[in-house]
């Protein structure tokens, strides 16, 4: 198909001194000829303004670290650095709709809490001391350990190391994600500062995991819970990596993605929150996929191992701790960078969106074997 | 609650010039401090970039009668004034993520077939000819009918009226409603040109009507309907106003709305589309409601009689065929200006999302018995 | 297929006295050996001890009248003539789990209030006098309109005919559809008798069809009705015949049924009630339909007109009044008597169970252009 | 509440000569008085015709073990021991209208390929050389495992032990679970013979364990599942124990079962098929539980430790293998034996049908803390 707005069907007004004069006179109505834009705003398929970027972990880390010494937790409100696309700090985008950003801790810290309607989403990073209470729940998590904060739930967190204690020790760094610019744009932020500036903790600490973690079995009576989220609020790293590795005993996977998987609530088998799913791949010993694109947004952490990954024709490489983009509808495939270890991509994207509003799509890239053209750097 | 930044739990970070050096570096990295901005994208309530306008119908009329005369429909695509609100022409929105838009066929017209992501939907103005083909089922609409194009149908329309001929004759104006904006916002927009420029009609004109138009019965068998939208494309005037003023009978109604129904989808009770829902609401004679507010965007359509709403403190009065928009979160409360007639108000607004997604709120306006002060002019 | 059981995978065992006695030593404790019973219990296809009858209006009516001197309605609770399957009289079914009969309630008449586990369904066949009273709303209900009393609403009813006096008057018989066989059989049933022994009323009569009576319009809000039943609770005759020919005018409809509508839920799309729903079906003038079957069991009423329908091969004549009913799997199909007027039937079944349960399955009849052998009388 | 039936509200006919006449003339019209059997047919509360009863399984294995001796399995299509409800031998019935029993595989044995409407499932007391192939997949099975056969999957199984060889050997004793009687209560039964007498198994065995085992991930796509049962085929016993433990440190769960488990769709969170759901609980070293009732039918299985059960007044000591069941409303509580080591209750019920149709009630014993007095042998 050629896209030329040449044609019958597509908006060719030849622009006259007297359409002028009567632009200017809708102007002043608060009002205007839809043809002067209907091509640019009915495009034939995806503009995203947002690019591929990467945020390089080893060249971020040093700046996270400096911000524990630049401001105090409680004059940050969270100590955070954000990852913006160049053409999106306006509203403070990571990639389309969605926000991330590196947060830290030091040992013994605590944030206050509070609750928005932004949702949010953890991944850890580095550090074992972290500890987060969702509406009094305490939940502690570890590296590569997932975790969400669903909408308007009471949050604080801190890291419980002890600076020259025994371990536990070390900041920690967790990686969020929120899907802040979408709650902006869609008018719908709401915030509110917990009355007593802490929660205090109702049962014992992971109590959600104890009782939802065996995801395929759930306590009698658990159909009375009418919450749109996941009642299960973190995901340990092992039975997730132990699950990767049973599904490649009984599948080749994705061609596209490896094997891949989609972190879930057990009560529903949906997305974890309405607004945004996260996933687990694991790309096997010398796996490179096929490129294909979907409708909606991605953020992917590089997890274990390293490789490359190709978004839009543009070359990414990655190793542990990487953070890279993959707007809508870009061309994107993935390659394990060894041949003898797995590698491992966590993401999360907006497609509950995309599923919800009905704008989900997913096309394979059908030439050339899957692969798309390189950009030479 | 006093919304003061200055308080524990918001970011109030003292900036230095350390900082601010500290900021270069990160804004090279394509990151950035949280903190110096957290407080403005997550602020204690909605502050949309929207504000109340009204379109004055009488103002208007000759203007999109103007078009008529200055472009065709082949190159128009189609024959538009759109409505914008002042802060936010460069999407191209109406309100929020909605548009919203008058358009004008001439006698005999018809419009070339496409299909867009965008959904659509339809409020005839005035004028008797109109007709739509949608996926092939050709629908013909009258002054105050309501109907839909959902996202990715084939859709066509026209005014078979014959100039200077019997009646229907004269132009038809209709008010489109789309979800433009929103499909942008979320990078999703997709377009074509119907390969034979025109669709051939299948079936009878009307036949949704015919087949879904009894709601309270359908088809044996009418659960193999999968589609995310309602089979039933238009809702006739008539009984609408016939089913609001049947709801007078039983009920008081809304203290905000009066008497307010909700177009359905037969099948699911569900919105039209899943974007994008549509009311009429009756006003019965003298009647004046109460302030409320709503997550989510609306834009009214006087569609009988006259009176008053008071939006977010201004006054807006409106008589047949004038336009207003309610940003989201905005107080609004409505008033018929006769004693002796009903008032109808038509509005459509993007609701669904709002509880697609975990956004949905509502609240009565707590003071004043409810109704809100007025800005003078 | 061949359905003989002297095949591997059917049970085949030789009895032998060693055998016997085996079998006596299991009974005693509670226990029998499966393949004795295993063909039996698992057939190849569905054996109903229901067989097909007809009830004629013409032979039942006097009886039916007889009852109004017989028993006083307090004294029988409701004054019934309950229509049995012949195999199925120690479940009081009339085929398969349900139940029906014909009431009558003379003018001035009033049952008392009760509620029961079982859902209730009625059909009006003469009288102009009758209201029920579910849950505290009244409804009037005449000739051909059918109401629903879903389970553990409470309920009564009434004739408010006065004999002798200006119309309406003269008796009201209605048909009743329950299924108490089915609550049996799950050994489900509750009643109670109302503590007031007469409900009061609450809102205007006929309120629910003020409200929900156009289905494709809702009240707004109506998301908050959480109930398993509709709404709606009466669907009169002249919308519903209306709904029929509007239908006949976009559809051939279905070769096996005519035009056919499911009287539906208009919040859900879904039958009025979880075990049971109705339909109403048109033949047009002239029309025969060919035969199919469908797990799951029917009761037929002659709504307007005559005809024939030919079930599990037996012929029945039918006309307005009568009765007849179908069992599970049993090839049915219909013809209109008239060649010059429509004639209607209203049929209710327990598909909804099936459905729910994953036993639904339909099937044409393959033969002979659709049509069953007729077994001579 | 008395449940007297001399009351308003109830029938309360006195019978007559002249009354008599009337049944007989209605009996010949297939008809009858319905005030003659009202009360019956509608009770004040569930009648069940099932009673309690215990299966000792110290009693029935000799039995069992005899069958492998005296038929072959491919002359018994399945080689079992029923367990039937002393009045319900009639319909093969356990309880209410579900079927169990004990099924034996020798050493080495297989079992033909069929399928039916009836679902079944498997929980197993002994052996560890079971095998299931369920719509081509292969699962292994151990003691206290559980597996389904949604209904009309091709299944067949065995025991691929072979006798005086290495373990696994031994025959296999597993229980069976099926709906059988409530298939052909609603005239829903079918049946089919592989057309090759054994499937061909696809992919590796115990497939759907390595897919959907970690049952709060899902592989991403899952999404396109619509089956109504879930895709996870077997429980294996070890994480179920686990999951149990871990719900104990986190809740103190039910006053009625203790810590009580539901095997659910992964998928959908809800019953691993329509018709029927399983549980496992487990109750800690010294617990006794409150006496409850629920509207369904449920069949216990001792799968560890042992212990007393007061069903409907009646005490039930039972220990591992021992099969008992509850009829529909009946009173029950139970109580660990031990005070040192945490018992088991496997059971299966019919609770989802009672959901599906609206015929789910639970219920506290009110009186005597929680405990019902037990009637003395």
């Amino acid at each position: 198909m050629a896209y030329s707005d040449d044609v019958l069907g597509r908006a060719r007004v030849t622009e006259t001194a007297e359409l002028g004069a009567y632009y200017e006179q809708l102007a002043k109505l608060e009002a205007g000829a839809l043809w002067t834009i209907a091509n640019k705003i009915e495009p034939w398929y995806p503009q995203p303004q947002s690019v591929p970027v990467k945020w390089s972990y080893a060249e971020l880390r040093p700046l996270v670290l400096e911000a524990l010494r630049l401001v105090t937790g409680d004059d940050a409100g969270r100590r955070v650095v954000a990852l913006y696309n160049p053409q999106r700090r306006d509203i403070a985008a990571t990639v389309g709709l969605l926000y991330s950003g590196l947060q830290i801790m030091g040992p013994g810290e605590s944030m206050t809490a509070h609750r928005h309607q932004a949702a949010a989403l953890r991944f850890v990073i580095e550090g074992t001391g972290a500890w987060t209470i969702v509406d009094g729940q305490k939940l502690k998590v570890g590296p590569r350990d997932f975790a969400i904060t669903p909408n308007w739930t009471w949050h604080e967190h801190g890291n419980e190391g002890i600076e020259g204690g025994p371990d536990p020790a070390g900041p920690v760094i967790w990686q969020d994600g929120l899907d802040i610019p979408l709650v902006n744009a869609l008018d719908a932020p709401f915030y509110e500062v917990h009355p007593d500036v802490y929660q205090k903790q109702v049962g014992v600490t992971n109590s959600s995991l104890y009782t939802y973690g065996a995801g395929q079995l759930r306590p009698f009576g658990a159909d009375t819970w009418h919450k749109s989220h996941s009642p299960l609020l973190a995901y340990p790293w092992e039975p997730t990596y132990e699950a990767l590795r049973n599904a490649a005993k009984a599948s080749d996977g994705s061609p596209y993605d490896g094997i891949i998987m989609e972190y879930s609530n057990p009560l529903t088998g949906g997305s974890v929150m309405p607004t945004m799913s996260a996933h687990m791949q694991l790309l096997r010993a010398g796996e490179s996929t096929s490129a294909h694109r979907q409708v909606g947004s991605k953020i992917y952490t590089a997890a274990k191992g390293s490789g490359t990954s190709i978004v839009a024709g543009q070359r990414i490489d990655w190793t542990e701790g990487d953070i890279f983009c993959v707007p809508s509808w870009a061309w994107h495939e993935h390659a394990n960078a060894s041949t003898s270890d797995d590698a491992c991509l966590f993401s999360f994207n907006d497609f509950p969106v995309m599923r919800a509003l009905g704008f989900w799509r997913e096309e394979a890239y059908p030439d050339n074997d899957g692969h798309q053209p390189v950009t030479p750097n």
